[in-house]
């Protein structure tokens, strides 16, 4: 190991993870908090299913990763926390939309009853709706940056979610149910369903702080790769984990003849690609000099997580 | 009739609206066709699925109220194109998902089977939430003029389809199925349903002309009372018309014991009020000095309507 991969180890070693995310969860939560309407407000039904599931104590890694890479690029917390909520809505819309019966039709997400369990199918289609419309009024409390435009931020967060990415992969994904496919269609599946929004997230971190457009391909890279890992390890717990360590339920994968890696290639060759992908997410962090703490811990910490 | 009212009459019976909506929706379909993926681009299911809805022959009428604000203040048609497109994306996704099985459970649309019945209901979620991203995708293509910044232009559409406004309309008439309700309700209801997103089409069409705040507010007033009106139309339609004529399942209000007006004040008393709204969106037009007649012409056509 060289002198400064070593100090680069070191530093990370140093860096608080655990404090970063209670940080960044408050502020991220703090703002929702404040954008969303109360579950007073008329009509009530809509903001009570909206809210249930955006505070169902969801972990923020997609906020905390756009904060994190704000950061590293040396830029304000204040000027990514909008972006960091989008993204964040937008995950939970995802999800949301995604448990729905004619979808993965799963009863438990996060250790509650999923939104159309407790809302009926109507109100969880329309509070998905909705929570993806409130990315894009979050994403508009931003002023664009010299580097960056408005557009470049809303064309970034509309294109990480639209039909070629997050919703292709979910499309995919429900399309190569209980048929054989390659492992290439299994990572079109991933880079999609999964990567597209995690790199998205460290991109609009980047461009709040203004970052060179090296700094963004070096953010790129690193999204995607730990992005691609972190389904990997999703795909791992899957069979590993208990419902009840996950908040939902074990083994969906397997009864709903899921193409994943551990199904086709082994636990143990999984997990040294979800090493192997972590490693290149590391390389990738190599321009930001030791000043991507926060992000390289990220990376290790999603790599190295049990539920 | 004052004489400046008669030759805004006079321009009105001249002004072609049939040509008018034939251009405008030409250029809409080029414009909608451009910026959505094509059939086969993978995955093809979910771009079938959204180009179906967006092309089953829908009137184009938001759009054209759009493209009609925008000459009605002096702006280009190709700065207000994107955002006319955007309109109709989240026209055509509000449609969608409303015609779901857990909602209004049509089966007809357009003269054609609803999206869930054709791709299934988990794709119809998707193929609908591709279009309320797409909308964003498209509005990211306006550049923001010097009194309205492109962050403008993405609040107008995202709080105009959102929880207090379009989703909110769908809520309320949901949980107002089968339900004694007051006209103020109704009135709750239509300004949110059909209001918002009509009014919300006229605003950005002033927008991309760089209109002044005095225009902005007459075209408010225009675009509320429309679509009030507009949605009066459509409940008496709804009661007097074959579903061949609609193109969907007549008679559905009156099924789901739906709220509308003919149900509360009877068929004669709504066309009073439909013909007293239009009235009211004329008079808003007065600022524009007779310059608005492609608006003018407009409200007269939908009080008109048949189908």
């Amino acid at each position: 190991m060289s002198a400064s991969r070593q100090s680069q180890r070191q530093a990370v070693t140093e860096f608080d993870l655990n404090r970063f995310l209670e940080e960044s969860t408050a502020q991220v939560n703090r703002t929702l908090d404040r954008a969303l309407p109360s579950e007073r407000t008329r009509p009530a039904t809509i903001h009570k299913a909206m809210r249930y599931s955006l505070f169902a104590g969801g972990k923020r890694m997609r906020p905390a990763l756009c904060l994190a890479a704000a950061q590293a690029c040396g830029g304000q917390i204040a000027d990514a926390l909008p972006l960091a909520c989008a993204v964040e809505c937008i995950h939970t819309y995802s999800l949301i939309h995604d448990d729905l019966p004619a979808m993965d039709n799963d009863d438990f997400r996060r250790g509650k009853p999923t939104n159309h369990k407790v809302f009926g199918e109507g109100i969880a289609v329309l509070a998905g709706d909705a929570l993806l419309t409130q990315a894009f009024e979050l994403a508009a409390q931003c002023r664009g940056w010299p580097r960056y435009a408005h557009q470049d931020v809303v064309l970034e967060l509309a294109r990480a979610s639209g039909s070629l990415q997050l919703i292709a992969g979910q499309v995919a994904d429900l399309e190569g149910e209980g048929r054989r496919i390659s492992v290439a269609d299994l990572r079109y599946i991933h880079e999609r369903k999964t990567s597209a929004l995690l790199c998205c997230s460290v991109r609009l971190g980047g461009m709040s702080a203004n970052c060179t457009a090296a700094r963004l391909k070096a953010l790129t890279q690193f999204g995607y790769h730990v992005g691609l890992a972190f389904q990997v390890i999703d795909d791992i717990l899957d069979v590993t984990q208990s419902s009840e360590k996950l908040g939902k339920t074990a083994g969906k994968d397997t009864a709903a003849q899921k193409a994943t890696y551990p199904a086709m290639v082994g636990l143990e060759k999984s997990r040294k690609i979800a090493q192997q992908l972590t490693d290149k997410a590391f390389a990738a962090l190599k321009p930001f000099k030791g000043r991507a703490v926060a992000l390289e811990s990220l990376a290790g910490f999603l790599l190295n997580r049990d539920c």
